[in-house]
């Protein structure tokens, strides 16, 4: 068999390894030759692609970023995509099937390519914010909260030579799984996630208490968290007419409100990019490896339209519908489980 | 309710985190008073105890080792051990439960303990192989392996540098939990487990295979491995009349066997105990934040007898006996998912 | 004698490891007494100071932060300071000297409280950003280089997979030392400092020739550099009126322009207090300890006015007036060394 | 010019950033042409070479090992040697100058074929265990450092769990400077190395001092100390007839003798080669950068002979005589500062 890959989206550690992964499997087991398609769905559309083989894939578990680029180019988007051009350059490329890793967005197309241009394709769950449903945890994660982790750390012992309030900017734009994780991890006074909106109020409480303890609050916050009633934010102009934070992001709304209403002296850091590259964890290594293995265990046994993913320590095969059909929420049960140490 | 907790056995990142989620749970929901035993069944055994509140176990989430101490003491051995002597301890000092912190040998303590004594007991896993069944990971088990996994990393910089084979020994007395992820992360050309003997020349043949591609071996061996006839090691003399290697272990039996059949330049390293001491990753401190917390809901229900267990995302109840009834040993498939990368 | 200690300024690592060793030479070989003042020059102006002992002092040679606190206050400033009141302070309560840990702010006022009020100070030099004359580095320098290093790693594999230009933001106010350092060790393809100005004509020629030899430009900005020609930065409306970047820093500002002008994606990231925090690189501690020791054996020798200092290998005792004579900017030829790199 | 480089001895991090501050120099500036010779002498001797050019040195800054190859070949040495067989090689292949990066034995060999061969060498010197004279230190010593302090720090948590003694055996065959940088950094109660033997009866007075205060003893010994007499080793056993330890090295022997003397668990690691594989520190990777740029300016002005070193924090050139005169040694007053914080 002859398979493309493809890597789609933002970042993320382990995406190599996912690649070396499938192409040793197909290499050494089932015969398979790769191409890899370059910068994700506008590889697939311009038919632009490299030559995967055991030498390409070398020393890859541990390389960040992807060898492949990415994009976020939509193959039902634009010009020249479609079921119909893509299969038309995989039989021109005598390609049999694809293997597509990505997130949201790219599981769909992927899924919609297989429903409705019966293209063969087997998704792999690509997200730093691990916010795809139908598997445990995604490749990217895991370092993702390490680093905010260390970044934490580092940050609590100078919130403490200077009294100061600490709020740490986190990846998660629709779930905080980055902050509930780094959060727990560090310490953290208050940890504020998207599915779950306070009040300044409550923030400004939780800081208090820790100051009243002698300490100097850290507060992990993702980036898509929002304040329950807006008007705050507006009433201080931290928000704009598009309710978007005028400077930076949440982190640099919340610092001025928190150190407004308590008094504390309060600073903002973005972690930012960094959570996205480099070398992967070796969670994240093995977990992507293991993907990769069985994305082309798929192929080879022609389950298109399927997902890889991770359930309890076993890698399993699902519907990509399942992955696409709702967010990865952080549950109430888990926010509270965490909230007990908050304050 | 008063609680006193116990750490016991081998350190293990993350002992801090269980402890200090314990504590902050049972304080600020439940009310509950914690005293710590020093240096695990032992003191129980001599009442050696000291308080321990929210001030004490301030920072402790990312503290390797265990503040209370530990050791390999049996409660069911030596003198004044049994369960009378723990239940008229408990009495004397009004400890109404404790929370036992250990791997096979306390959880099964633990478990006589409630069986034979009707003493109240909550088990916490602790394993840093990986060993025990009943919960799919523990604490400790993801630091020791980025720790590998960063050695590996190290070393095979140095076996292409100087086109030699390195051996690398990874903890696992009796099962290979960290030389496979280990070796998966961090790419190597062999992996050498308990629960998988292999021939000295199924090794050779691998390492052959890797200087034939123009590549510097890394061979990752558990602890625990033995070669599947152990006439090869006596022949070589590397063996004593007990089967022990005569120098080191496992690493240092092979190097020079490998060297001698194929002529390649061999080392072997040992990571010891840094693989046990220190920081524990962002997973381990969520993981046993998440155990301690969930120990001392346990006890809140009575659930005497019982322990705190991972399965896929979720911390579950379980039966202490189903923890300690057989090693969660790595099962064939894992094994061979692994080897077809091997070589 | 009895001498107090006292950090001042941003948070560096290694001010913990300073007070250690002093503690620890003093201690056990000239049977000296310590107090720590709290938050800097506010602890002495206020006589608010806690006992410092051997065992005070365990461990800190790898904690960040200070355990004594810091602040900005300046005895020189606001009611209460002055030389007079800091010499009553030091009879009341017995001090004999003063070590002051600090940055220029810090050791000029320190010079002052030896010239004006013949106050015993022994000064030790402190600053993240190496800005201090008379002394070939300080503590906190390598761990920040360090950090910044790491997320330069990291970003650069984002930037490759994307096709991005990536523009890191590093500390250095005044002078270029840290993006210097990591710039030439992450492989920046520019690097930007405040001692020596470019245009962006400049700044986007060297992105354009990376772009052209198919790789992904990282560029490494000090937060005090500034384009040659304001007017640039004006015409593209990120300066206000007192010409300070509209949005974030310098690198929030170059990023788009940069953009523009390349139609390179461009992205920047702000390291920002993660490098002032946390654990202290081993070089760090080393440098840290050794310069606590010989504040000691300064203050022992009775060296007042004097600071202690890197020279090659070795510590050495120069005049503050030395370190406070002027900034320690990145020499030509050092720039000019990394900038063969450039492009 | 046309210049070959090579890597000789053993593996040191820093190498590639070397050759890469080399090619990027010699390539930009002068308009030289390199050529990389594989596996050290033995690649000059058999005229085995590799072009090197801008491409082919990309992302080396950061990248252990080297990607030449190192052996252990002398050119005075074995068949094919002597400066008269490397002149011709030379050109042959048209190659004016070369650059042998490596220790002791390479410079020797490099200034031998200088002396008595009138041939073009310029040294870079290299040595994980900082024993060069004629340089502050050398690229690859820092990141040793890094390894064994955090090595340490892990195994300290370890030793307080336990109430154990800890004896770190790190690097050093005839210095003891990354035992005394190691130990210094991660808070080391004794630190042993080849300069200063000690009485097995001093250590153990440290190690029970240090039990006495309540803690656990760490004991960071170099490969190549010695007990001041060695009679206590033989008689303990632990020494062949040729006064080498029986088992491992100087830590595996220490250990029995600590434990039986003062009756305290003790414990021996060795960290080994990870000291010297991998990823270098940014302090590493600068200052190798520096030598490589320093080495071919010193090419460029036919400076044959001599050797790039670091003065300070100026890269200098120096006669290569003047760095194979004798070991940097620990000196007296390095060891006394530090063993004030012993016991």
């Amino acid at each position: 068999m002859k398979i493309g890959i493809l890597t789609s989206g933002g970042d993320c550690p382990g995406l190599n390894a996912v690649i070396r992964g499938a192409v040793l499997k197909g290499d050494r087991v089932y015969g398979d030759e790769f191409v890899g398609f370059r910068y994700g769905w506008r590889g697939v559309v311009e038919g632009d692609m490299v030559p995967l083989d055991r030498h390409t894939v070398r020393g890859l578990s541990r390389q960040g970023g992807t060898i492949l680029g990415s994009s976020r180019t939509n193959p039902f988007e634009g010009e020249g995509g479609g079921p119909e051009n893509i299969q038309r350059m995989m039989d021109v490329n005598g390609i049999d099937a694809m293997i597509a890793i990505g997130g949201e967005g790219t599981l769909t197309a992927a899924r919609r390519l297989v429903d409705e241009g019966g293209i063969n394709v087997i998704g792999v769950p690509k997200t730093i914010d691990n916010d795809l449903a139908a598997t445990d945890y995604s490749f990217g994660f895991d370092t993702a909260v390490e680093i905010a982790t260390e970044a934490i750390d580092r940050l609590r012992t100078t919130a403490e030579s200077h009294q100061r309030c600490m709020i740490v900017e986190v990846m998660g734009r629709h779930v905080g799984w980055i902050a509930l994780h780094s959060g727990m991890a560090g310490g953290a006074h208050a940890i504020l996630i998207p599915e779950r909106p306070q009040s300044i109020e409550q923030i400004c409480e939780w800081v208090l208490h820790v100051r009243d303890r002698g300490r100097a609050p850290v507060v992990v916050v993702s980036e898509g968290f929002h304040l329950d009633t807006m008007e705050e934010a507006h009433s201080h102009k931290g928000l704009d007419a598009f309710n978007r934070p005028r400077l930076g992001g949440i982190g640099e709304l919340l610092a001025p409100m928190i150190e407004e209403r308590t008094g504390i002296e309060s600073r903002a850091t973005v972690i930012g990019h960094i959570q996205r590259g480099g070398v992967p964890s070796a969670y994240d290594r093995v977990l992507a490896t293991r993907l990769g293995i069985a994305a082309v265990d798929a192929a080879q046994t022609r389950q298109w339209g399927s997902m890889v993913s991770l359930k309890g320590t076993d890698v399993e095969i699902v519907s990509i519908a399942d992955a696409t059909g709702g967010l990865n929420t952080v549950p109430d049960y888990r926010y509270d489980e965490a909230a007990v140490l908050f304050g």
